[in-house]
C-alpha cells in the first residue's frame, strides 16, 4: 500500500487548476468522462495500443486525450507521466481487475476513493465481516461441501464478472465441478435482485446525514447474466447436462430497474450502516459503492456482494435516472464523483476524498 | 361511505389557494410529493411515528411537513386536523391497504378520485362483473377446484402485492394447498405481462376524447415478483419442492417497458371502454388507473387485473416516460394528478375530480 | 425494382422545401413522426379507413394529415397522390410486411434508406452471405433435420415478428413440427440477447468514421416475445406439451438495455464490417439498421437476425437513450432519419439517402 503521506505530498505538487480525471477505456468510462467534462475537468483515457475508436461515436465522453500502454500492468512505471498531468484516477472494475490488487494499491497516483477498501472488497471473507458487522443479512455461508443440504451457489475470489459460478443442490453436484480455485459456498437465496448505487460524500453535510457526511442513493440495475438468464428457454435445466450446457453467470449487461418504495428506508439503512461500519473498519468507503442484493418473498433484503466503487450497472442512467432525478437532474455517477472532486477542490480537502 | 354532500361541504371550508397535497410516506410519494410541489402544491407526508429519513435523500420529493401518527388506523380521528391545513389525499395502494377499505370510504377528508370505485375494485368479482361487461377479456374463471383442467392462478382478495398467490396444473396440485381464505381461480394465460398506466381527465376536452373528458397513457412496466421471477435459475420448479421452495407472487420492484405499437388502438380502446363503464355502474373512475395484462402469442389482451389509482410501476418514470413525452415532458403521474387538482382549482371544479 | 433513375426524376418534381414524411400508421410511426416534425417536417399518417384514434393522446407524435387507403396493397397505386404532397417514405417492418417485398421495391415514392437492401434481408440465405461475408459471427446452420445434434431454433422467412418459430432438441422434436413453410435450421445459441440499433450515415463525415460516412449507436433493447418469455412460470417446458403450451416467439414489446461496455469496440466493429460489406454487395445499407445478438458466456457475439430499417426496440428512447445522450440530446431513430434528410436536402444530396 503506497503510504497516505506520498499520495498527499504527490497532490500538493498538483495544479488543483488544472487536475484531469483519468481511467482505463473500459466499463463506465463513458459516463466518468462525460461527467468529468461536465464538471470542468480535462480527462484522460489509458488504453493498450491504438486509442479505441468507439469513443468518436460519443463525442461528449470522448477523453481530451489518451495514455497509450503496451498492457495495463505498465501503468505503474509510468504513474510519474501521469502525474505530471495532474491526473486523477477514478478506478472501476476493469481498472482494479487489469491492474491487480497489489498493484492497484501501490499506484502512486491520487485515486478517487479510499484505497483501504480493496483488501476488504477483494476477498469474500472480508466482505462478510464488514457486511455481517454492519448488521446486514448475508446468504448463509457453508463450511464444506458436505454440509449442502438446499441450493447453493459456488463462487469465485476477485472481480471476475461472475466466470466460474455454479450451482448445486447437493454435495454429488459439488463434487461434479469440484472446483480447485478459491472458492466460497453460499445459500442460494431465491427473490428478485436490486443491485443498488451508492454514492457516501464525507464533504456534503446535508440530505441523508450520516456520523459524519452524507449518502445519496443514485440509480439501480438489474445485472443480465450468460447464460443462467436465458437458458431457461431451452426447458429444463437438468435436461441441458447430455449438450454440455450448465449455468454460468458471465455479466453482459444491464437492465434498469425501481425498487417498491417501502423497502428504501431499509436500504438507506443499509447503506448507512456499511459506511459507518467503514470508518471501524479502515476509514472509511468513499464515493460510491454497490449493495447487491436479493429481495425474497418475505421482503428481506439479502445482501450477495458489496462493490466498493463504480459498477457497470450504472451505465443506464448517464443522464437520467429515477433516484437521482429528484436530487439534481443530469447527474450520473461519474458525474457525481466528479463533482466530488470540484467541491473538495473548492473546499482545499481533496486530500478528504483521494487516496 | 362518506356522503358526497359532506365532503363539498368541507371543501367549501378549505382555502382553495393553499390546498395541501397529502399521502402516506410510501408506494408512491415520492413522485405524488415531487409531482405536487411542481404544480404548485404544499405537501404533507402522513407517517408512523418519527419521519422517515429517506426522503432527505430526495430534496425534491421530501414534504414540507411531516403528520405523524401512532398507526395508520388513527387517520380518520385525526381528519379534522389535515383538512384544517387545507388537506387533500392522494391515494394508493398502500394508503388504502393500511387504513382498510371501509376507514378509506369513510374518510372525511377530500381525496382525488372517486371513492366509489373501491367496492369494485376490492372484490375481484365485482371487478370481473366491470371489466367483462366492459367488453375486456379477462382469464377465464374456474368455478370449482375439480374444474381445473389446465395451469391456473389462485389469488386472494385485496390489494395484498401477490402475497400468497399459487400456481396449480390440476386438482391434486390445488388440494396441497387447499386455501381457506377467500380466493379466486383464473386460468394461468401465457403471454408476456404489460401493466399500462392511464389516466382519465374528466376536465380535459382535447386529446383522446371519451363521452366526456379524455384520456391518456402514461407509461408501462412490468412488476417483478419474488420468487416466481428468479426461481428458474434452480432448474425445474418441480424439483425444488423438496427444499421448500414453491413459486410466490410478492412484488418487489418495477423495470420499464413499451408496448408492440400496432397494440396501442386496442389498449387505448380497453382504457376507453372501463371508464366508459365505470360512469354506468358507478359514477366513474377518475384519475390515474391501471390495467394489467397478459398479451398472448395470439397478441390478444388478457386483462387479469384493475387497479383504480397510482401504481407502483410509474415510480420509474418520475421525469420522463416514452408515452408521456409524446404529450409533455417531465411529467409522471404524480405530477399529472397536481396537475389535474390545479386545473380544477382554475376551472373552479374541484368537486369533478375530488370525493 | 424501380429504377434508380425514376425516383431521382420524381424528387426533381419535389419541392424541398416542403417535403412530407409519410409512414404506415403502426411499428414505429411515433417517433418517426415526432422526430419529423423536430426537424421540421410536415408528416403524412398511411392508415386503414379511419384515422387510427390513439395519436389524439400523443399530440407531439400525431401526423399532420392522414392518407386513409382501403387495404395497405393499394398504396402503390395511389403513389402519385402521396407523391404530389412531396411524400417521402421512412419504411418500417410493418409498412414491408403489409405491402409485400415487390410492392414496395417497386413503390413509386422515394423511400428512406436503400431498397436494394430489401433482398438481401428478406431472405435468410442472403442475410447470412451478407453478414458472414462480412466477418460476423453466427449461429451456425444446420442442413437438415438429420443433423440436429444439439438444441436449435427453427426459423421462418419474413419479417412475421417470430410467429411460428420453434425450438427442438433432436431429430424427433423437429419431426413433431415437421414444417412444410420454407425454413431455416439454426443453432440455438444460449447468452442474453442484445439488440443493438445502429445508424450508418453517408453524409456525416466526422465521428466513427467508415471508408465513406460515419456510424452511430443510437441505443439497445431486448425484445419481449410470448410465450417463450414467461412460459417457465408454470414449471418444467416439458410438462406443459400435455396442455397444448408450446414455446412461440411472438414479439409484444421490448426492455431497454445496456451492453457491457468493455464489449463496445467489438460492437463497432460489427456494424462497421455490416455497413462496408452492404457497399460491395448492393450499394450500401443507408441510414438505421439492428444487428440482433446473443452474447454467451464467453463474451462472444453471434449475430441472429439483421433488420435493415428502424425496429421497434427504439420505440422506449423517444426522448433519451444512454447511448444516444452521448452524442445529442433527445435524438431518436425517428428524429435521426429526419436529420439526415434535413441534412442531404441542405446538402442538395437527398439522392444519397433517398432511393
Amino acid at each position: 500500500m503506497v503510504p497516505r503521506g506520498s499520495i498527499s505530498g504527490l497532490l500538493s505538487s498538483y495544479d488543483p487548476k488544472r487536475l484531469a480525471v483519468a481511467t482505463v477505456c473500459s466499463h463506465t468510462s463513458l459516463q466518468i468522462f462525460d461527467g468529468a467534462r461536465r464538471e470542468g475537468f480535462r480527462t484522460i483515457g489509458i488504453c493498450i495500443g491504438q486509442p479505441p475508436r468507439f469513443y468518436d461515436a460519443f463525442p461528449k465522453a470522448k477523453p481530451d486525450m489518451f495514455f497509450s500502454v503496451k498492457s495495463y500492468k505498465e501503468i505503474p512505471a509510468r504513474a510519474a507521466e501521469l502525474a505530471s498531468m495532474n491526473a486523477v484516477v477514478v478506478p472501476h472494475g476493469s481498472f482494479v481487475e487489469y491492474l491487480g490488487v497489489a498493484a492497484f494499491e501501490g499506484l502512486r497516483l491520487p485515486t478517487f476513493g479510499n484505497r483501504r477498501v480493496l483488501k476488504w472488497e477483494s476477498d469474500r471473507d472480508k466482505q462478510r465481516e464488514w457486511l455481517v458487522g454492519a448488521g446486514l443479512s448475508m446468504p448463509e455461508k457453508i463450511a464444506r461441501p458436505e454440509d449442502i443440504t438446499k441450493p447453493v451457489l459456488v463462487k469465485f475470489y476477485g472481480a471476475k464478472g461472475g466466470r466460474g459460478f455454479f450451482i448445486a443442490k447437493n454435495y454429488e453436484e459439488f463434487m461434479e465441478v469440484n472446483p480447485t480455485e478459491k472458492h466460497t459456498i453460499q445459500e442460494y437465496v431465491i427473490g428478485t435482485r436490486y443491485y443498488m448505487h451508492f454514492f457516501y460524500s464525507p464533504l456534503v453535510n446535508r440530505g441523508y446525514r450520516l456520523s459524519r457526511g452524507s449518502l445519496e442513493l443514485m440509480s439501480m440495475d438489474r445485472r443480465d447474466e450468460a447464460n443462467i438468464d436465458e437458458m431457461y428457454k431451452l426447458g429444463a435445466q437438468e435436461r441441458l447436462k447430455q449438450f454440455g450446457i450448465l449455468p454460468t453467470f458471465v455479466v453482459t449487461g444491464n437492465v434498469p430497474v425501481v425498487l417498491r418504495e417501502s423497502l428504501l428506508p431499509k436500504a438507506f439503512w443499509m447503506g448507512e450502516r456499511t459506511v459507518e461500519r467503514s470508518f471501524e473498519l479502515f476509514g472509511g468507503i468513499i464515493g460510491p459503492f454497490s449493495l447487491e442484493c436479493i429481495v425474497t418473498d418475505k421482503l428481506e433484503f439479502k445482501v450477495f456482494e458489496i462493490s466498493a466503487r463504480i459498477v457497470a450497472g450504472t451505465n443506464f442512467f448517464v443522464r437520467s435516472s429515477p433516484y437521482s432525478d429528484l436530487r439534481e437532474p443530469e447527474m450520473s455517477v461519474g458525474r457525481r464523483i466528479a463533482r466530488e472532486m470540484r467541491l473538495a477542490r473548492r473546499l482545499k480537502r481533496l486530500d478528504a476524498v483521494l487516496s
